[in-house]
């Protein structure tokens, strides 16, 4: 067979496995992985890289409307440039309902922001709003079947969160369809009330942002919807994990029988609750929900990646500039941490850090490191075995990573809409240095090659921990 | 001096003592503890009796409305004679708020029922089910120095469950009173969407009070209610706990450092939900929330008294006839048992069920029931050192008990309004054969000894765990 | 009754209760509590201050051999003097068995060691160190009944601990006899191993005692030791616990439904392994096991005191001399810490370390110090109802307490045969201004009032614990 | 590139990866993975089968002395042929050490018992049983160098058990070399003292056995082993766990930060404490150590290897003949359970097992049936990835599985040395039709074609566990 591409005498990677072996490629899928590859149109040489699936994040927010005035720093354009720069050939973004908004239009909503923008290949989770029995009852069994297969639910902030009654119809809807829900575990009217509490004492800069959230408020959400879970009997996955208490509660879970997915995204390893308690309006930068909380938290993530509490890492990309009245800066954000929008920017420096800081570094070894960035995600939430691995049959979406390349991040070499980064100036070590989608380099050596988008959408299947349901 | 009453040759036990004492009884009294008194208007000889402090229930429904027609079988005249006969010098009932009433306008309403009627002295708990900024601002605070010094909350029952902003912004109503709030924890939202998948299945009978209420609603709630007030930073009573997981909830938070007080019934050690599941109706006899759970929930609630899990024993006292259109066998309640009314009779039982099984038994020892039936509820609710123990300057309440004197319980000897007991027919030994009042006989032998009731009303300070923080 | 001695107008403490009485004593023993009692020989003003049960403290090493030239500081008159001096009424010390030497002789070795010596009353638990088949098999039952009812092992230090299998074998006499066994848990195997590794990497300061003994070894028999109990089935008794994670194995066992009784001491309220790690031997004088260990343990083990983990608070004192060849600074102790003899002094200090820190500060009630101090070991070694309590028959073993009175604890005032106290220069609020033994003023205003030794040797009854289960 | 072979049209699964891919073989290797290969000697149609590494049995028993005239059932002839049987292409057995005996010379021992009669490839974990100064720091270090990565030990049986001071020292040889320490986790010295007591009550049938062996005996030196692996600091395997107890011991090692591996077999799955309580003797073949618990038990090790709680699966295959004086009916053992040898048969029946009740049955998924099986116990034991995965350049070790075979289990297709299988009767669904090893077929349809034993020995490199530790 002649080959469309062979890469090279690299290392391949999967969740398992690690091999020095050919890749060869043919109509954009993984068609052989054999010693020695010969006959093909383009030879790529990959001697001492590893040669990695590409990376998937499953939680990113890209062109969301965020009222007020404030504009996300992304669109689906800027986004997945961002996310092509840092070694990701998928990503998951949100498709937000609105209140009285049927699924059905959302939809039609971000196909169209996505629509000929896309760098990478691109796939929805639907959240839900405004769980009406039109919602639940009609919509979403067909758009399950349409390959929306998964859902979204948030237990704080207003205007989005769901009460407990609402949870609990959404999570019978994913009992009766498949579907897999995502759950944003913090609890609001506790926030509510500590933000109460600080106002009464004139506590406004960015810093108590993070004490108005405390673990507490996480653990009891986390408990909660693992409770609501068990009680439906559906799988869930809980999102952007923090914290050891929250961990426990999955742990618990575990214990008990349910069956649970775990993430924690790079914040939580990188950054602490100090970093939001700096000199003028710094600290909101580091502004994202749950707050990053303290050096034993970070300790308890690593080793909750290390042991498999978590199945996900992502980036939970929620990006606003820094030094504009439409993003972090605005007027009312000024005066009081509450308008301060929540979300920092993360989708191209996922990969690296965990890459530098986990694989480099000896906390995890290099199969968990593709397990934990694409497989898992491909597999959790219906992409599997079309995407997130190194086998035959499977798209040709691979990254090149050079383990010796040293690189600085700084916020210029991002290609995101934020202004900052909240990784500036961190030394990394190991660098995807090329990416493959379906075949067709996207990036190579940091310089886009192609001269138009090429992701396209990805409609899913149910998630593996469904399907084993049923 | 000379005594209004010496009670001889008695053991008298207090929650941490046990020694063979005469007690001196003067003005109501207690105002010696001696190897020998003798000048004395009246003696009761109480050779080979027990001598403790009257029973004291601080979990005691009487004479609320119901709603639908449904009429609570006891008021304040039929429950505290059935407290009385049961060895119990002190109630404490519940006032329940109206939605749109005041509490003061509550309280009037049950000062009224229970004005000229009790048997035993009586007090109020209140409980908010509409906790306006008013109610929680301007009349708690001023309540709370009058007397009223305890609060319930329900995070159960449509009309009455509050929602999480509700019960944080009473807890921090309870943080800047002193108050105590008392929680009923199970989860409403988890409870209505069990109904509602066993209502398409078609299941209707009594049993299914159980299986709509699972130990997950109630851990679920127990574990919420913590963490709410772990996050005002005020202690709560757990009240009762019917299972291992709530336990290990409460256990955990005070692990956690919080402080925390348990609360079980007799209902949780003595049934089971098999008793819901009997031939046609008879399970409604047994519908109470939290539900019965197994044999190993029964010996979790065992090892908890023993342990000091649990800090209370209460009767959750809440009658409704049987076999009555306005009791548990109403119209709609026959055709679903949503609307069995919830509760059982026992505040005539809860103590000789206690000592019989708990102290003779050898499950716990004499100052464990003392401890757990009078003196504690007395410490946590502001009653003591007036009520809740025998020593000098203590109100001599005090129930005779004979270890020795078997007893077959029937409906009959209960004197409550109530046309059945869920414990009919059990054996039990040990009995309070004498009851005195503030130094007056109230019960001798089962027989009423006053022409008229002489309980009275008893404002209370703080709670011991509330004042121990301030 | 003509009283020998009467109280007046203080405030009785007990174990559960706090009331104003008067206290009535004839011949040794209290005969009555009453608001006022006139008729007495010696009337003692008590306005101000509390009427509390004497100490009792259970853990305390007298006149021990120490092996290799070094003197233990107190023998039983130094020792209960400086008992007697801090508010206790009554010492448990332990009699040590000599390999080869039976428990009758070691018996009649510390009973001449005691005798006429003792200015508190004095009782024996047996230190097993070898567990032959006639020790286990035909002394023991034979003492038990003779009223030592009491056994304690270690895990620790070689020549005294015992392997497995000896411990169940002590522990089956146990469930034989209703003897009750103390266990002291650490991993000597563990330690030797540590203490290995350090002499390879040239560590011989006293700091490292600390690093020697960690968490791990203590947890690590903690667990083993309340596993063998539960195999065997017999109720155990933890001392001296230090830290969190031993109390972890203890709530553990508990919810196994284990009946165990637990320990802290002083030293792990109020010191740190930093207080080893002094400049020159400083450090030795706080060398004890296990070592003190950080401030969070601290924090653990007063929530355990105030929560119930503990049911015992005790000194194990057990005084070297620091200035001393045959102390603290002995040749090889100075030159290698495992030579520095394990122990500090601390009978005298403990009851107004706990007063002040405890009851002062609001950490526990002094309902809970009485328990903690007294009542609890009273029931727990076979000494209740005569010791342990303020009621009516038992021993009129005394200690006023004045709330008010603020010392500077120094060495000087303590009378022990130590030459230093950890707790120099510790300022503390609350003092035993005068002591009862059996209605005789031992001690008051610090001044020592009778003119010989008046402590007697108490045989024991079995311990609640046991009795409990028989 | 023209195969040696060529595996055409099935289903490939790897620990984390299945897809349909030909697999091409060349001097016992795999060296092409691709959609289509076909230039080949010979061709095997594996269309409908799934294409699984060869199972890896890492805990085996062959050919070892057993004392009292007992005999082991299998020599590495027959042991490694009912290996092969059952989808097997690598053992590992134990090289036990006698008492007094070197290392080298237990190796020449084994060697010598295997040489030239291995049906599968063979490599040996070390017995520690005699751990002197000279093993540990002579021998050892040079053994682990030599490619013997993976020591035992033993905390129960009489002469093989190590005392606390052994294994410490053992592990800390471990820690030194990167060598990994495999523990049988249950007290010794409890289990005797339940012998003891069952003696002296007249109980001596089979059923016994696990009566005498408690889960609190199997959780406590669980609980230890971890303990002194944390304070030594390297990574343990706990073999054979039995139940949930045990489990939870891991999971708080985890919690704590340790690397610990676990295992768990067959026979704890499928077996229970009923199965040894039979009349007459039968009871006896179920006699192994831990004994198998009850349904909750085997409840909690499902979930344990769904969960990642065990990383291994293996047979612990301990053969003796049934109905034979040299093996279960001994004379000793027909008159006290303790004279019976400890073992079952199982190397044939591991992964049929696992595949029928695991896979089919959707309690775990096919890629957790690979690493459980084979792929985790190539890692963990140092032969990755030569062997254990189905990948460029790993050895063609591979079972063809038709998932639709039917096969009642019945011990004369089993070809070990024993007489009787505990699961006889058992059916079950999927089956190991062929096997490769080394790119030779060894067994094809139940029958093996090769003429000689082709097994080899294999060195081993240093555990992934202790690899990434270094």
């Amino acid at each position: 067979m002649r080959f469309d591409t062979v890469i090279r005498h690299g290392t391949v990677v999967t969740a398992s496995d690690t091999f020095v072996s050919d890749v060869g490629i043919k109509d954009g899928r993984i068609v052989a992985l054999a010693a020695e590859l010969t006959d093909a149109e383009e030879v790529i040489d990959a001697t001492g890289l590893f040669v990695l699936p590409g990376g998937i994040d499953s939680h990113v927010h890209l062109d969301q409307p965020s009222g007020d005035g404030i504009v996300m720093a992304d669109d689906f354009d800027s986004g997945t440039r961002s996310a092509a720069i840092g070694g990701n050939s998928t990503v998951l973004a949100f498709c937000m309902q609105e209140k009285g908004q049927s699924l059905r239009e959302a939809l039609k909503v971000y196909h169209a922001k996505a629509e000929g923008k896309c760098h990478v290949d691109v796939s929805f989770h639907l959240v839900i709003t405004d769980p009406t029995a039109d919602v639940l009852g009609q919509e979403l069994p067909a758009l399950v079947e349409d390959g929306y297969t998964s859902l979204k639910v948030f237990m704080t902030y207003e205007g989005l969160r769901l009460r407990d009654d609402e949870i609990l119809a959404t999570l019978d809807t994913a009992r009766l369809t498949g579907a897999l829900v995502m759950v944003h575990c913090e609890n609001e009217d506790a926030i509510r009330y500590l933000i109460g509490r600080h106002e009464e004492d004139g506590k406004f800069e960015p810093r108590y942002h993070a004490t108005t959230r405390p673990i507490a408020a996480e653990r009891e959400a986390t408990h909660r919807a693992l409770s609501l879970a068990e009680i439906v009997d559906v799988p869930i996955v809980i999102v952007h994990v923090s914290n050891r208490e929250a961990m426990e509660e999955i742990r618990r879970a575990r214990q008990r029988g349910q069956k649970i997915a775990g993430e924690t995204c790079p914040q939580y390893l990188m950054l602490t609750a100090d970093d939001l308690d700096q000199s003028e309006m710094e600290g909101a930068k580091y502004v994202c929900s749950p707050p990053p909380r303290d050096k034993a938290s970070q300790d308890a993530c690593w080793e909750g990646l290390e042991q498999g509490v978590f199945d996900l890492f992502s980036s939970d990309h929620c990006p606003f500039r820094f030094d504009d009245a439409e993003g972090k800066l605005n007027e009312k954000g000024k005066r009081h941490f509450r308008w301060i929008p929540n979300g920092i920017p993360g989708v191209a420096t996922r990969l690296p850090i965990l890459f530098s800081e986990g694989v480099m570094k000896g906390r995890i070894d290099i199969n968990q490191f593709v397990a934990l960035t694409s497989t898992n995600h491909a597999k959790l939430y219906g992409l599997y075995p079309r995407k997130g691995t190194i086998s035959v049959g499977a798209d040709a979406d691979i990254a090149l990573w050079d383990p010796n390349k040293n690189v600085t991040l700084s916020n210029d070499m991002l290609h995101h809409g934020a202004d900052y980064t909240p990784y500036e100036g961190l030394d990394v070590r190991g660098w995807p240095v090329r990416l493959l989608l379906r075949g067709k380099t996207v990036v190579n050596d940091g310089q886009f090659n192609q001269t138009f988008p090429q992701g396209g959408y990805l409609p899913r299947e149910r998630s593996c921990l469904t399907r084993q349901r049923q």
